[in-house]
Formats: structure tokens, sequence, C-alpha cells
């Protein structure tokens, strides 16, 4: 369904890339397997964008756990993605001829897994995906030969990815619907198509908004401290042909009174089942600034992002991060030695600022406890 | 009145820095004098703070040509201070002795102020400061010894600096008995003494609330693009040893949210009629997020920055700046080749959200028009 047109296996400058893209559809893939079960995965190695386009090729296990570690793919549904064809590879090793035991076969599964759910210890969607190759292994285990368990788990990984596609395209059609024809969008961090399968969230909104013919323009934050905005949205957007504006975190404001911005949408990291939205520092104040500028705000999210355990968003604990990455982030010191920094690494943004959420059930207006209960069918 | 106790004419580190100084009232100078009529000028290298603290010396007009054009003393009152000793400087090459002709002289003021003018030709204080000095010989012109013209001339030029550090006291006292005792005190930008002669605006507030005992906290913006929150602010902060926390633009709302801010302070650029006040960007965001958490909004900022010739801040133009100051800002290039980027320099906080403006003729409150022609006595 979408054309495989981004050069592969050389690095490339993006005005080559560019120059080698032509169709509006143009999409590229965090993470792609090329073959059958003896084949391999390619990535994106992100740490290179945005300078840098260059897709990777993992033949190993060892590999993926590499490009997971250093960040080469990053993003919960894309590692989740990349650990299941990680468990494929790990498991080429394995001989699958005709003999019977599969001792040989599902001890190395278990090593596999267990090597893979080291390389990012604090990334769930890893776990889930790892859990998810294990169980499907055990569910055939007995009934079938090693070469049809090889070629299952394969189609297993397959199917991670194609879910997490889908989910972001209904999440995209779905919002797209609210998006302003011809208005301006404001989006803050990275919420794409680099994370996820394809398309992302919020940014998927963005995407089927443009494909759908809305005319909009989005303007993006570079969101500091690690600027995804800038190195990856902005990126994302230009792949898309998405007419689209960078600007500082502290210009949104301005923006928004020059009449500049028509919505608001950002992702969720955990949303508590009053609608209480975590997301990436600086959301917080987008709503507020949204608010006091007449502007709807959105967030666009899956289903698995709500808590419902969490009755608000009092009860999100607020994640500090490394001062380094405020005073020594570019290559460059900016700020004095032993300053103190406060880095949080996400803020709450109450139900009451938010418009609607965004999930691949459907969209969630108004948020509230009763609504999303109502939306997530529980 | 200040001590001087900066160790000088040595690259130092800070903590170098921090291990000689230990007054709470250390105090350094973007510009001092040193000698009579044929002394120098000590600057410090603002461009290498801040992580190198260097004093150099300017023995010819050339000198501070150079060091106004690399940004190495900056700050409008700072830059027009600068100036007025560069032109004491650049007579030095005239002899002065018993010779009755000042043809020579006069032609050699008007050369070194034309060439003065031409290192930041949009810095209003720089013209200001050379006409200031060209009025002064004139005034004296045909009544004196080159000698005394030499000397008067100099006494001039500190006469305008310690005219800019009164003003900077005037505004700091009056402001300090605004700010909230243990209170947390947020501030945009760099305003401080390395801007003026000593103190500077806001900074100027903070300086002195906490000299006057009143255990303040403050939280100091990174100001993107150009960071001279975290380069110039902090280490202004640290010199004075306040208690002082860094944190990027899109943490202000969350830090309010927290309860850890009980005002805000910034300077402004431009002041309309009524109050409206053009700062560096970011700073209309800020005042709308202060309203949003009940926070009051302070402006401090001198009479000479008020415009009453502009009726309303819709008359103020935005400059607008170039685009590598976001996307290859820290010695990296961190956005896509050729994105599309929006870089205002400045935005207009309404006079509405202004809690109050303090001036060096006191504090006005409430801003507006009939107040601000009332305090500045128009």
């Amino acid at each position: 369904m979408i054309p495989a047109e981004l050069p592969k296996r050389t690095a490339l400058t993006f005005d080559e890339i560019m120059s080698t893209t032509t169709s509006p559809d143009t999409q590229f893939r965090a993470a792609r397997w090329q073959g059958d079960h003896a084949g391999y995965l390619e990535l994106i190695d992100q740490t290179l964008l945005p300078t840098t386009f260059k897709i990777i090729e993992c033949r190993t296990v060892e590999e993926v756990w590499e490009a997971i570690k250093k960040l080469r793919v990053r993003g919960a549904p894309a590692i989740g993605i990349a650990a299941a064809y990680g468990v494929c590879l790990g498991l080429q090793t394995v001989p699958a001829d005709a003999e019977e035991d599969d001792t040989d076969f599902f001890a190395r599964l278990k090593e596999v897994a267990e090597y893979l759910a080291t390389s990012r210890p604090t990334a769930v969607n890893l776990f889930w995906a790892l859990d998810r190759m294990q169980r499907k292994a055990e569910s055939l285990r007995g009934s079938t030969s090693l070469l049809d368990l090889k070629e299952q788990l394969l189609t297993e990984a397959k199917t991670i990815e194609s879910e997490d596609q889908a989910m972001c395209e209904a999440m995209g059609q779905a919002g797209a619907e609210l998006m302003p024809a011809g208005g301006g969008i404001l989006t803050h961090c990275n919420t794409g198509g680099l994370a996820t399968a394809a398309y992302g969230t919020a940014l998927s909104v963005i995407y089927f908004a443009h494909k759908n013919g809305k005319g909009i323009q989005v303007f993006a934050d570079e969101t500091r401290p690690l600027l995804q905005g800038a190195r990856l949205t902005m990126w994302e957007l230009q792949q898309w042909k998405i007419p689209s504006t960078l600007i500082c975190d502290s210009m949104a404001a301005q923006v928004m009174k020059e009449g500049k911005i028509q919505a608001v949408i950002t992702g969720a990291d955990r949303i508590a089942a009053n609608g209480d939205s975590a997301n990436k520092i600086g959301t917080y104040g987008l709503a507020v600034l949204a608010k006091a500028h007449n502007i709807p705000f959105y967030i666009a999210a899956p289903s698995s992002t709500f808590d419902l355990s969490l009755a608000s968003g009092d009860q999100i604990p607020i994640e500090e991060r490394a001062s380094e990455e405020i005073t020594c982030g570019y290559g460059k010191q900016t700020a004095p030695d032993d300053v103190q920094v406060y880095n949080p690494a996400f803020d709450v943004t109450p139900a009451e600022l938010i418009q609607a959420i965004i999930c691949e059930h459907g969209v969630i207006d108004p948020v509230t406890t009763d609504n999303i209960a109502k939306v997530l069918g529980k």
C-alpha cells in the first residue's frame, strides 16, 4: 500500500533524498523486514537525522540490540517492532532442517528474548513485543516444523507492525476530520512515523489531514531540550511535503497571537482515567496558551496509552532527566559550570484544557471519565 | 561603592572566579576605565562566557570598535558606555601640548565618532553616546586647553556610565519592594549588569531583592534561540551568589503550576504610550502563562525605553532574524537543510497582562496611558 521509494543502503543528504522522491505519498519506515524468514531487517539510523538519511541492514540479533541501545531506532512502537524482528534474526542461527527436537530452538528463543530485553530496559513496548513473540512460539510448540515456526514468527512480527500501522492510520483518519481546512496546526515533539510502524499518532493526524486535501500549514516546536521537533518532526514533514515551519518553543504564543494557528495537536505518554494527559515537557504550556487564544487543543494517542488505574494526572510521576541535556545539549556548553538545573521530562495537561482525545477507537469528546470508558469499551 | 574583586587580565574558569570572589556584593563591570585620560578600557569578553571569564584591555579605538562589532560587549547601555570611552581612546592619538589650534583635535573627534558608529549600526545607544560626547566637546571648544578637553571628555564618559548605574540601582531598589519575600522569581533573557553599567534592569530588581534580604529563588529561562538566559543570566546570578535554577523556555508553565513562581519579571526593548511592551521573544507567552496561574508579571525598563509616539504595541514592528539561529545554534545542525523557519526576535505583551512597569522614576501601577505619562513627567 505504501510505495517504497526511498533509496536504500547508501548515506544520502536530504537534498539527494528529495530529488529521488516525488510522490506525495512517499513514506519512510523506521523498521522494515526484507525477504523471508532468512531475510534481514532494515532500520533508518535515526541518530544521523536530520542531516543524513541512511538505512542500515541488521543481519544479526546483536545488530538489532545495538541499534535499539544506541537509539538508531526509537519510539515505543518502533522499538517493539524492531525487537520482534530481532527475535526472527536471532533464530536464524538455529538450523531448521527436519530434526525433531526443538530444544535448541526454544533455548535460543529464550536467550534471544532475554538478550534483546537488556537493550532498553525502560521500554515497555520492548517487553510486550518480546512476550508476544514467545507466546506465539509456545502456542505452536510441538504442532509444526521448525521451519514453519520461523515463518509463523516472522508473520507474527509483521502482524505487530501492521497492527501498529492500522492503529496509526485509524487515529490519523479520525483526527483529520477535526483539523481545520486551510488552517495552521501547531505540534510539539516527535509523534510521527519514525516512532511507529508508519504515520505516527499526532503526526498521523497531520499526515492524513494533508493527504485528504485539507490544505493545512504546520508549525513545529523545536522541543527543547532534545529537539525532537527540529530534528525528527521537521524531517518527516519534509518527507511528506507538508508545508511546515520550525519555531522555538518560546515562539508558540506569538504565532498563536498572529492568528496563524487554528489547532494544536500533540501525542501523550500516559493518560489518566479522567483524561489528564502526561506528555513531553512544554505540552501543558501549549494547552494553556491555546485556551487563552481560543484555539482547540487535541491529543492523539493509542488506547494503550490510557492508564485507567490512575484516577487523575496528579498520580502521574514527573521524571527528571540529566541537567546536561540542557547545559551541554548540542556539542557546546551553553551554561556555566555547576548551575542548578530543573529538567522535568514531562508535564501533565488537565483534561479541561483538552478539546478531544483521538484514539484508534474514535474521538473522545468531551474528555470525561465516562466518555473515556465508553470509547475504550471499558 | 562596588568592590572590584574580580581578578583581571587572565582567562579564568568559572571555578577559579568563584574561588576568588567571596563577598555577596561581588560585582563585575561590562566596561571599566582604568587610569586618567591616557588610560585604557577594560571589557569583559562576553563571547567567552559562560565558560571563560576574561577581561580584555582596549588601548586603541580600533580595539573598541572590534569589541562592539564582535559582541564582546553587548546590551544597549553597555555599548553606549564602551563607545564613549572609545572616543577618549581615539583622541589619545592627538597631542595635547600647548598648541593653540584645535583643528586636528576636532577633526579626529569627528573621525573617531563616525568610525565607532559603524561598529553596530542598529544600536541607538551607540549614536546617543557618541552624540553626547561630541556635544560636550563642542560646548567646551575654544574655552579650555586640549588637555582639559580630554579630561572633561573622560569625565563625560564616566558620567554616562555612572548615570546608567544610578538608573539601574533606582529601578532595582524600587522593584525589589515588589518582589515576594521568600518567593520564586522567573526571568527571561539577559537584563543584567553585563548589558549595562551595573546591575541591569529586571536583573537589578532581582539583585536588590536578594541584597535586601528578601530570600528569593530565581528561575531563568534559557531563552532560545540565542540562550542569553543560560549563557549570561545564569553567569550573573552565580556571580551574585543568588540561588538560581536554569530551565528551558518550555518548562516555565510547569514550574508555575508546581507553585515555584510568585513573580515574573523581564526587561523591555520598547514600550508604547499605553504600556504595551516589546521584549525578547517568549515574553508574551510568559505573561499569558503568569496570568493563567495568578502570578504577577512585571517589566523593568528605563524611561528611555518608552516611545510615547506609539499609541499601542500594534505599531511596534517585529524584527525577524536569521533562520540559522534556530537551525544551527549550538555548533551542530539541529534541523534538516532548507526547512522553513519563523524567527521573530521580539513579541509584544499587552499592557493588561502587566501588573506594573518599574522605571528609574518609580513604579507604574496600574499600567495605563495616563499613569505612564504621569510617572514619566510627560
